[in-house]
Order: C-alpha cells, then sequence, then structure tokens
C-alpha cells in the first residue's frame, strides 16, 4: 500500500483537531486560528485543503460519520450470528461504552448551524440518511423475525429512535450521567420489543448491563 | 396595578432581544454589543442588570421557559374537562402549531454550553425538571384512566418523551419540515396507548390533525 502523503496527514489533523474543538466549543466558539495553532500550521496551508471554515465544518460531519459507521460495523460484524434486535441492543451499548465523549457533533452543528449554513444543513441530511438506512435495516429484520412491534414501518422507528438518541445526548449534557443515555434506549427498545422480543432480550441478558432487563 | 417602572420595561427588552438572538445565533454567535444595538442601550444600562454574559443567558433561559410554561398553562386550562391522553396530545398540538420558531433554547443553550457554563447547566437542570413535572402528572392521570400502558412508570414515560422532543426539534433544523415534530411525537404517544386510550384517541380524532390517526 502506498504510504500516505505528507499532505494527507495534516488534513487528517486538520480534521482531527477540528472535530474535536467542535465538539468542545461549538461552531462559533471555535475559531481558524485556534485550530492552526494546536496543529501548527500557518494559514495558507488551510487553506489549501479548504475554502472556507464552513467548508472545513462540512468535511468534519462527514469525517466524523464515517469514522462512527467504521466502528458500527466493525460491532455488526461481531454481533453478525445474533438475532437482529440483539444485535441493534449490543451494537448501540458497545458504541455507547466505547465512547470517550457522548457528545455529537452532528446533533450540536444541527442545533447551531442547520439553519444558518446550507451547505453544512445538507451534509448532516447525507449522513444522517445513511445511519437511518442502517437502523432502518435492523429494525426491519427485528419485525420480520417476530421480536419489535410491526404497526409501526421500520423507517419510522428508525427515526423516533434517532430522535430518542439525540434528545437522551443532550440530556446528558445536562445531566452529566452518561448512564441515562443507555437507560433512555432501553426504555424506547422496550416499547417496541413484542412478547416474543421480550423473551429473547431477557434470555440474552448476561450480555447486557441493566438497562435491558425486561 | 402599579405601572412597570421604565426600568423593568428595559430589562424585559434586553431578555427578549437576547432570547430572539441566542435562537437565531447560539451563545457564542451572539454577542452582548450586537444586543445593546439591538436594543440601543449603552454598555452600563446592561451591567446595572447583569454581572456577565452567562449570568444574562442563564435569566433569559428562565425568561424563556417561564414564557412557553404561561402557554402551556393556558391550553391546560382550556381542555381541562378532557381525559388526560387527549389534554396532553392537545396542548402539544397547540404548542407546536402556536409557536413562531420551533427551535428551542433549551435543546440549544444545552447542546452548545451546558458542558462549559455551569450557572447555565443548573438553570437548565431547573427548568427542566419543571417541565418533566407536568407532564409526568398528565401521563400520570393517562395511565389511572387506563390510556397509557402502565409498564413503565410516569417520569420515565415523561423524560422520554421529553428527549424525542428535542430529538424531533433538531430534526426540524434539518429538514426544515415543522410537520416533522407532531408526526414523530404522535409515532411515540400512539407507542404508550393502551387499547382503550387508542379508541378513545379515535373517537377525539376531529381535534386532531392527521398527526394521531390510529
Amino acid at each position: 500500500m502506498a504510504r500516505p502523503r505528507k499532505n494527507d496527514h495534516l488534513k487528517q489533523e486538520l480534521l482531527e483537531t477540528g472535530m474535536r474543538l467542535l465538539i468542545e466549543n461549538g461552531y462559533h466558539g471555535t475559531g481558524i486560528k485556534q485550530i492552526l495553532d494546536a496543529v501548527n500550521v500557518p494559514k495558507g496551508s488551510f487553506y489549501n485543503f479548504f475554502t472556507s471554515k464552513e467548508q472545513f465544518v462540512s468535511e468534519i460531519i462527514t469525517y466524523y460519520s464515517t469514522t462512527i459507521s467504521e466502528e458500527f460495523s466493525c460491532f455488526l460484524k461481531t454481533f453478525k450470528n445474533e438475532s437482529a434486535i440483539i444485535t441493534f441492543w449490543l451494537c448501540f451499548q458497545e458504541k455507547v461504552n466505547a465512547s470517550e465523549s457522548c457528545a455529537c457533533l452532528i446533533g450540536a452543528m444541527a442545533s447551531e448551524i442547520a439553519q444558518s449554513s446550507e451547505l453544512c444543513r445538507r451534509t448532516i441530511i447525507d449522513v444522517e440518511a445513511a445511519w437511518l438506512a442502517t437502523l432502518t435495516l435492523l429494525l426491519n429484520s427485528a419485525q420480520h423475525q417476530g421480536d419489535v412491534r410491526n404497526d409501526f414501518k421500520a423507517d419510522e422507528l428508525a427515526s423516533s429512535f434517532y430522535n430518542h438518541w439525540q434528545g437522551s445526548l443532550l440530556e446528558f449534557q445536562v445531566s452529566n450521567n452518561s448512564e441515562i443515555i443507555l437507560h433512555r434506549l432501553a426504555t424506547f427498545v422496550r416499547m417496541l420489543l413484542t412478547e416474543q422480543g421480550q423473551t429473547k432480550i431477557t434470555s440474552y441478558s448476561h450480555y447486557f448491563k441493566d438497562n435491558l432487563h425486561v
């Protein structure tokens, strides 16, 4: 495999530092100068890669989403022999437990700049659509396996789950209690389960933290 | 009733203008100077009322919440003869339809500054606790009336509903589709209904937009 060029490294460093600072301080609280100082590069180098702060942030949103998707794909492979609802839950449990920070860049940017930056809004739409497609697939399989109620379409349940997730991340920001996230998501998942699904989840309870005990 | 003093008017003007600008531009995107220019007062006047930007924003969060609570109390009085689940839903439908903007200052500040401002974080905890108490009371009554499932505690359902609401407001910020908010909340409420609750909601369907038809 060809070695990454120095430029690729620098671009990735800018994206990663930008991502960290955006999660910590938000869009308006993060200046380009702050990022350049942290990475120790001159202004000109930044504009070799990005045309504007807005375009930089749009690339960071995509980069952030790709990183999480790769992590999620890895969990999906690990649990691929489980039934869909078990896979669904184990992936989220792993995701929350593996996260250094429970803040979500996509939620933060949706709140702060989706209404003022058309470019970032469209990027968020794209990355969320990919997320929702994965969630829909899993929930649809769980419905076919008889573990999840089928009086709602899978994409409807996926969107509701995703919104629940975003709201629970906000609750964490305020409460500083990271356990709240899995607890709230578990409440939602329990609402989706059929009797068969509840039995299945109970029989897998050794895999779970306290959250999904029914 | 005594006439409000000029100072009270000025303070309220600062709070209202600050609230509007915070919703539009977020905490870091809103400068004190911008607010002073909009209200046309000198810097000194601002510091007669508020010790810092952080304390100003904390007061705005309380002011914003009081305004919405008053509006909500008004809806509660209007629908006080209905059963709890009908009241619950009609209040939210009215709230969404009456809102000029579907953005939520509390959600935006939770996302942007709860982790960096202890004062604002504590203010958000207080105002959300008051909100959750109202939601819990309504859902608890609906459980006693047999319209909402009772395999979850009412405060658990209230928190989940609130998170769902915050997540759906974020979805609106990205989709620009205000109908999505009631649609998502309706999905969640339908998950809570017992068979009796579903029948009741159906018999009230002339009151509702398309969202809650079951």
